[in-house]
């Protein structure tokens, strides 16, 4: 069965996966200075396995990292990860953040409540979808085939699908950080450790790695 | 110059470093069932320099948790720690969650709005003061002479003297727990890991130890 997947999701000691006021020109908002420093020390913009790279040996933590793009058939993400941006969309030509080369490749599934034409970007295509968590999903995993569905951000959308127990694989970076404001990624998730087994790893960069797998539930 | 020191201060994933509905029965209230076990993991119960005891070589665990006990002359508490009341002190007898021989050894200035006379238990004396956190602060380090001030809890506490930026090492026990309701230790203390070098180490037991050290302040 399709898997649900969350890789490399930055979470701040305090809770924040992203700040305030996301714009345009920073997609992380307010935390954006705090952020992207810690995104290429978690080397996530630098994957081993680009091909044509003359690549040395991966890092643990490049290894860790490249792991976001195995085995995935398709991806949900929220519509702030898309572009920042509420009610009906701006006319404004925006194709994503990711220029004309988007890391995804895959049918990509925008959560918004405005639906619209689906918009093919290099290897890209983004379906501009409404639903549910679950019905949502379900689209994913018809497009992923036997490949795993990924799941994106921004925090809000992973907290809805954590809440609604549909996601098999949670890889946390933890960043030595105290926001203080933002978009928190727990709340409302009491007992969510207990569906999971949890491995953590420090790593000498400051961050920390937390592996969240899911335990088979038990029977009824 | 006397430092102030916490030691062993359990947080969850999502911050809370206790639970609600705290009473004399359960001293972290709705987080008692979740907290107790990792206490015991942590290895914080069994401090690996009990004299007389037969004590194996310790591990890195007990070894941290040990630190707890070294160079300390005084200890600070909220009214919290000291016992589940808020208002006048209630007449019945209390003397603490620790029976006849508290673990602190110190004079140690339970802050409360409600001072009263001081209470010997074994080789601990309790002040009830009141002050604020820099007030109470140089009391205890006036007592502890040339050696450390300790900083218990509860997370309102250490909050309070975090946020006036009197803590000089903080030692954070986190817990694979999401509890999702409680009291949380971040709030209000944006950008304080820019005052600290911050080590972290992952133990095999599922916690994961994190070290904040105050850095000198810049110079005006």
């Amino acid at each position: 069965m399709s898997r649900l997947r969350v890789h490399n999701f930055l979470v701040t000691l305090d809770g924040y996966a992203t700040g305030e006021d996301q714009s345009t020109e920073a997609a992380f908002g307010t935390a954006q200075s705090e952020f992207l420093p810690w995104f290429e020390k978690a080397n996530i913009f630098r994957p081993a396995d680009q091909p044509g790279s003359a690549v040395p040996a991966p890092s643990v933590n490049e290894s860790i990292a490249a792991a976001w793009g195995s085995g995935i058939g398709a991806d949900i993400m929220g519509r702030n990860m898309y572009r920042p941006a509420t009610g009906p969309w701006p006319q404004d030509g925006w194709r994503g953040w990711w220029g004309e080369e988007p890391p995804f490749g895959t049918p990509c599934f925008v959560m918004t409540h405005w639906e619209r034409e689906p918009l093919t970007v290099g290897n890209t295509t983004f379906h501009f979808v409404s639903g549910t968590p679950a019905e949502v999903l379900q689209r994913a995993q018809k497009a992923a085939g036997w490949l795993d569905v990924r799941l994106g951000g921004g925090p809000s959308i992973v907290n809805e699908f954590l809440a609604a127990d549909l996601v098999d694989y949670l890889h946390i970076i933890q960043i030595p950080v105290v926001l203080g404001r933002g978009v928190r990624l727990w709340d409302g998730l009491e007992s969510l450790h207990k569906r999971y087994a949890i491995e953590s790893a420090t790593m000498p960069n400051g961050t920390i790695h937390l592996f969240f797998t899911k335990t088979p539930s038990e029977a009824a």
